[in-house]
């Protein structure tokens, strides 16, 4: 947590309040933080500054001379469609895409995706693991979330409204052009596409094809879904 | 996983044996393959290839027909050196750079490295996450691995030998040139010094710096250690 969000209501009267349990935890446990010291803070959606402990005990903490007058970082001005993945790393790849700013995340179905990931109790949580990843990445403005549980309704009749005149990649292992080739002649791509764990069937990447997307390699070793995210979005830090 | 690596010892007798649990589990339940087919596999610190299965129970699958004449592909060519993390994110750590080809890693102590990590388990376990990240890389060539438990000696008599004449980049939050505009202008380092949740202190970044290491940012935000060393190994790929 190298910034502490919070929601718009907690603005709603001075001093402001901090009721979160873990944001509490955090203030006393790890910043060990007491009256008189000064937060890093931020208001969800808006701007970030900082805020003085007026007051903290175990159930709620206020803040005195709340200044919010600092703009959040820009976005990296990326869109990532994502193959829905496993509950257990759905978590870490919102809080990673977050953090490095992606502005829109598409969660989307594909044959590969097991069905049961669409029950999982993990997606009635994404806006605390936004919250993660907004507190990791020092960040105050959260990304568009899209969930798209039928894949060819969405790249048919959704997607080419979203790619428009720009660009989208798809990574393919088998691909014969390489990302790194690719933007080695281009400029980084408007969104990129990336499968769950054994990557899209081939009627799923003709189907991307055929709105424009095109296939790419990420080299010859193979990535954890999560480590081929990360090292694809490095390229715009 | 993506081949199966075996240690040379697998393939002393004729046919070549499997007889570990977790590759016999997913040989079963994965792939379902059973007698006749062939698997992808490789011989540890050797060659790849194929083998087809000749027999296989619950505790053995016997090969027959191996051919290991594919060369592994090559090392990225870059040493990462990496405060050591929590022994939870030390697993995925390991299994990612391997996965990524990282040539040589060395898990330094630093100051925010809680002292409680070099006591940790998973330490003894290292080679089982390198053969994960194999499988995963589809590569059979494990990294060097070097475990440096006090920071000053290990910088000031080892490292300079490690350098030589290469670049070296360490990753610090507050440092003036980011990575991208360095690599913008010069070619991608030799090694680069990632440092644990909080990064170096400033007398750890100035030790590095008295023996040639260069301080660079990964831009504005704070991304997690995984998400830092994923981030920056992508440029390679």
């Amino acid at each position: 947590m190298n910034v502490i969000i919070l929601p718009p209501s907690a603005f709603d009267d001075t001093p402001a309040t901090i009721d979160n349990a873990e944001q509490l935890n955090h203030i006393k446990t790890v910043l060990k933080a007491s009256v008189g010291d000064t937060l890093k803070i931020g208001k969800l959606g808006d701007k970030m500054g900082v805020g003085q402990i007026a007051h903290i005990d175990d159930k709620v903490c206020f803040l005195e001379n709340v200044r919010l007058d600092t703009n959040p970082p820009p976005k990296l001005g990326v869109t990532v469609m994502l193959a829905l993945p496993r509950p257990k790393v759905l978590r870490r790849l919102i809080v990673d895409m977050t953090a490095f700013g992606v502005h829109h995340i598409i969660l989307i179905n594909s044959v590969r995706t097991d069905k049961s990931y669409w029950g999982s109790p993990l997606l009635t949580r994404l806006d605390e693991f936004v919250l993660e990843g907004l507190q990791q990445g020092v960040d105050s403005v959260p990304p568009a979330i899209t969930l798209a549980k039928r894949f060819k309704p969405f790249v048919q009749d959704i997607l080419p409204s979203l790619i428009n005149d720009k660009s989208a990649l798809v990574f393919h292992p088998y691909a014969k052009t390489s990302f790194k080739d690719f933007i080695h002649k281009n400029p980084l791509p408007d969104m990129i596409i990336i499968g769950a764990e054994g990557g899209f069937v081939p009627y799923e990447i003709e189907l991307l094809a055929s709105v424009g997307v095109r296939a790419v390699s990420l080299g010859e070793r193979i990535l954890r879904t999560e480590s081929a995210v990360n090292a694809t979005l490095g390229r715009w830090v």
